[in-house]
């Protein structure tokens, strides 16, 4: 029997954050943008997804939907997830390949995976594995802005609500203020605590390779995107001379650039994004990528789905726990036990939105 | 004095093509879209730039300059071009890299081109260096869809224009199907005819590589595109063990796309498009990243335009004439005397659009 896809409803809304948050190369955020697709099907049921944006490019993804991918979905079969994923790359790829197409798309997989779970009436942790049911987790902030007492204090909130590991943004003008900031996290988190610091692209290779030199002595898990994410050159250096662990992928929306990054620049940690990789389909070619090159698997953003994606897996390494509150607006905000994120246990992605909470925030696109 | 952005006009126009043209990967075309940005600067002064796609993608392209790169360029300074194409890069980039950002921030930066050439009261190919103010040129259909007498009867109607040198695409279900309209379409154009084949991605490495074994004894001047853009080491393999010549480019979206292909991949003609590779700054880019590497810089589509840059080059190899004719909806469609194209002498970039002829193509986007 044929699960028939007759509608795909876009919609878009623009959540303006709590405060505003700052990294190296995107500069201030004050909203998130959160295009949700819903797709129906025949008989009744249907499926939820989305992706997310920093604040811009979020009305281009749902024309993107709207315009090129819904007329190539309506009358489909939402069974075959895989072919669809394979078709609508090529649907648009001359315009595609990465960009606005991999958000479009990624938001598009969701809905069908929810789909998919729903009908197996599985969490989708187990559906996709379930090696375990939760997973490592670190709290991360954009919080280059922050003043160095409300780094401190943001760090301290994160310890008190249970986190066994942080991570701060780099890239202020001198490496000696980044040092400094560092110095005081890790004096106040003390030896134990797993610390890693994230350069949002700042750097020279010739900088970057300087300041991992600096940070090994504070005993930093990572260093994540040290420079541009297309230098995979550059990586290789900043591995090799600078001596500390890289991570890096959030900027990476085709397979092609992880291979290229994991084969020729050498990063240790993996971060695939399911919301800009093509979905959860995208996700997992990379997080099989990083199996069979004997790396463990991160994530970036969107914590409420990547918890089921890491815990699902045998390579798991640390989900990000994200300063872009999506899970805020769900039914099941985020669930922290024992310093772990918990999977979901309901059927489908388990991520249902709070149609009430963010029905204030939706507007055109 | 600073010229001051006032405005940024965008407007999607969705033209029909004549007959349905089909290539390997991208099916069947029937429409081209047209995105047109009109730039207004405070003195009362204008330029055009524009974009075009397949049939996909042009709104999603339109809503991106609207709502994210628009409100950026307002009370910029237009003359300071490439600041602003980094900047724009930057703006975007977590959503960017390539994709409907990079046909978004063409068609903006040929509108400032256009004020940059005007007001400098020069054309185009004399404000890049004027090396010729003509450019060889070469016919090419989106044929694969054509039997073989259409196709034959195109080519001869493209000898009987003035062109001297031709291209056919590529891959039929059979590679013996491919060979007999190659050897066919030798033997109607007769030795001197300069030809090029164009496979749009269709093969793997192992395929590529017999296929031009087979295409030698038919003096194809390039293979174009034998396989996804993204896999440069197998490129490095079909040029090495092929022995063909290979060309590419119209897929390649970013400076770093481009750096790939050329040290790793090993191709010989380097094909950038204008309408996305980031509008004449973006093309001038590879134009002279070609250069330091001694391979000759050819064009894809947007003929109109690209004769301007062609002719501005010391190291031009081939422009292509391409099928969705944008320059028949201009003021001057493309001249060709003695089977080379002519640059334009009006100061601009030479491109103007008759706007009655457009105005019944106009939509919503
Ligand atoms: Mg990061
Ligand atoms: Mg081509």
């Amino acid at each position: 029997m044929m699960s028939k896809i007759v509608d795909v409803i876009t919609e878009y809304y623009l959540i303006p954050l709590e405060e505003e948050l700052g990294d190296a190369k995107h500069g201030i955020h004050t909203h998130f943008e959160l295009p949700i697709v819903t797709i129906k099907l025949e008989d009744g049921s249907f499926g939820v997804g989305y992706t997310y944006t920093g604040g811009v490019g979020g009305r281009s993804i749902c024309t993107m939907i709207e315009h090129d991918l819904k007329p190539f979905l309506i009358g489909k079969d939402a069974s075959c997830i895989e072919k669809l994923w394979e078709e609508m790359i090529w649907k648009i790829h001359y315009v595609g390949r990465g960009g606005i197409a991999s958000f479009a798309i990624s938001a598009i997989d969701i809905a069908l995976w929810d789909i998919r779970a729903r009908k197996a009436n599985e969490p989708l942790y187990k559906l996709l594995g379930g090696f375990k049911n939760s997973t490592k987790c670190y709290a991360g902030a954009i919080d280059l802005n922050f003043s160095k007492e409300k780094l401190l204090n943001n760090i301290q909130r994160y310890l008190d609500s249970g986190f066994k590991a942080v991570k701060i943004k780099l890239g202020q003008e001198t490496l000696e203020e980044d040092m400094d900031r560092v110095a005081a996290v890790r004096e106040l988190i003390g030896p134990d605590t797993v610390f890693m610091v994230d350069a949002n692209m700042k750097w020279s290779i010739e900088n970057a390779i300087k300041a991992a030199k600096q940070l090994k002595k504070y005993n930093v898990l990572w260093l994540e995107e040290p420079t541009i994410p297309d230098d995979y050159d550059g990586y290789r250096r900043i591995s090799s001379e600078g001596g500390l662990a890289i991570a890096a992928g959030e900027n990476f929306h085709t397979v092609y650039e992880f291979k290229n990054m994991i084969e020729r620049g050498n990063i240790d940690f993996v971060q695939p994004d399911a919301s800009n990789i093509g979905g959860i389909t995208g996700w997992l070619k990379i997080a099989n990528l990083a199996y069979v090159h004997n790396l463990q698997v991160c994530t970036h953003g969107m914590q409420e789905l990547h918890v089921s994606l890491m815990s699902a897996m045998q390579h798991q390494s640390y989900l990000e726990v994200h300063s872009f509150p999506i899970d805020k607006y769900t039914k099941r905000p985020l669930v922290i036990e024992n310093g772990r994120a918990i999977a979901p246990e309901t059927p489908g992605t388990g991520v249902e939105f709070d149609w009430d909470l963010i029905k204030q925030y939706k507007a055109n696109f």
